[in-house]
């Protein structure tokens, strides 16, 4: 039998900031025969993320950059097509850091999981009960702390974290107020995840509809942005506020760091906490936040997007579009 | 017997910035009988502090603005020269909002605290064994969790709070380094409270020296500046730090906030974390505070400086002269 063609979108050299289609390349290589002990996914969905534009960055930042040359890394969700570990056996559906291409030899250990709840789609194990939904989870609850009747706040509201910020606040009672660009992803924030009030960024008299949605000021606000949309957020913090810093995608470049108003007497007068955290960290809060998130789903009280884009040959621009605002929901890369 | 003369500083008009001796006046007034419930406090040791910046300034603060005409609010240490209350007998050493005045005429209930150390010097419950020291203790210890072998930062190392805070981190086994301005404070640093490493932040090449004393990078910053000094420490937090916000001095006017780099890349990135807090929130914290305090004192383990003025007429212009850092160690005025 001939080896398979593996076809993989590699980086070919270092963005200056955001990743276009022109920082990577399609190549193609034949799928090497496996070793003892590993494993072969056919990939059947590749995950984009903003996170993505840390991974290939040259400065210092959560997990070493991306080598130029190396296939791109990624979260995929993929199918065992030949084993040689009996806890993944042909057929069963995984997750993990399998790169941007169509197969991957991979170590049984360096499986993120196999997938179990097969009553739900499995491109959702790269969305809301992926690390999309983990995220929202842990950042929410465990950073956030909401309590019922509290004001929580979300930027990139309807974004695949941000939307599942604001449904879980919501199912925890809190008031939720989502921040998003352009009307049509507003329209979804109220619309399809349930926030109480939605805030258009893009919008001229942004500030003041911001001011009317958080009459009662905010309590939590869960920031995927920073930039000046953190900087109408902070003026309305209450005492006792905290604000999870989950992502700065409003900001293209952190070399140096831009300018903003400082936020030191925010946090003294109003006894406020920043915090970040990186997802990562959190492994042994995987199991905790999965179990709630299909619990909501199979329930229909959480609701999720998915922005599809067909062939792989669509992932190399498929991170700047994101940066570009263009998707709507989770974006996925569909391989045939 | 003619009525006790009460020299009173009052706030006469509203401060634009840093209050200064124009800003205040002098009054003399008679001490008002006593009514049932209240005490005659002679007051000893007015303090000065940096906070009252902001219980003069009109904008939005965690207690009301002093009202023009109104004594400038103060904590201060006195004897109970008449009492109506048994808890607190004539001689008793207390200490409260007394205000800076002579006399104050207080509700027993206004009373902060009967100063039960008699071995301790009655000034030490304004500084060490007050609100400086327990502002210390709580910051460090409840929000900056400082573990033995990290790194602790303290702005205005040399000050009444940040010397403190330094030998509290030292006796928990941390490795300490102090920033102050000019080389005396820089000197008291090390010589003095023991920091293992000072820096001046009006030196040249101060980036450069705090680099090179925070090696191992920053666990705890306990920032008591903001500011340009800020900035240089964040580019040293290690993952996972801790920043305290206990004061914003080195920012004359929040009215607009002054710019400054943005902090959410790092704190994103370092898993750190940044809280703001108001000392008096935690008034449950207070005599644990006091007891460790105590016995450091006792053992000789905690030194403080005191910068003693003599004279209710030196008041006035006492604010200003912190923020132009004339003193060395806790401000006090002394009355005869």
């Amino acid at each position: 039998m001939p080896a398979l063609v593996n076809r993989q979108i590699r980086l070919k050299s270092r963005p200056p900031g955001i990743p276009q289609a022109e920082h990577f390349k399609l190549a193609s290589v034949p799928v090497p025969p496996l070793q003892p002990g590993q494993v072969l996914v056919r990939n059947l969905f590749l995950s984009v993320e903003p996170a993505m534009r840390g991974w290939v960055a040259a400065v210092a930042n959560y997990s070493q950059p991306v080598a130029i040359g190396a296939v791109m890394r990624s979260f995929a969700a993929g199918r065992v097509e030949e084993s040689h570990d009996p806890a993944f056996p042909v057929g069963a559906q995984v997750t993990g850091l399998f790169g941007w291409q169509d197969y991957a030899v991979v170590d049984a250990t360096g499986i993120e999981r196999r997938v179990e709840e097969d009553d739900l789609p499995l491109s959702t194990a790269l969305g809301v009960m992926g690390i999309n939904g983990v995220t929202a989870h842990y950042g929410l609850l465990e950073l956030g702390r909401p309590k019922a009747g509290e004001t929580v706040v979300v930027s990139t509201a309807a974004g695949s974290v941000g939307s599942c910020v604001g449904q879980i606040a919501k199912l925890h009672g809190c008031r939720t107020v989502g921040i998003a660009g352009g009307e049509a992803k507003r329209a979804l924030c109220t619309d399809r995840f349930g926030y109480d009030a939605a805030v258009d960024y893009k919008a001229g008299d942004f500030e003041a509809q911001l001011a009317q949605a958080c009459s009662a000021g905010v309590d939590v606000y869960y920031d995927n942005t920073a930039g000046p949309i953190s900087d109408a957020v902070m003026s309305h913090l209450n005492v006792g506020a905290r604000v999870v810093i989950c992502g700065t995608a409003s900001v293209a470049s952190w070399n140096p760091a831009p300018q903003g108003p400082r936020v030191e007497r925010h946090l003294l007068v109003k006894r406020a906490r920043m915090q970040g955290f990186v997802i990562f960290d959190h492994a042994d809060h995987y199991a905790a936040a999965r179990h709630d998130l299909a619990q909501w789903l199979r329930e229909g009280r959480l609701v999720y997007l998915e922005d599809v884009l067909d062939g792989i040959e669509q992932a190399p621009d498929a991170i700047a579009g994101l940066y570009r605002g263009e998707n709507l929901g989770k974006r996925l890369i569909r391989l045939a």
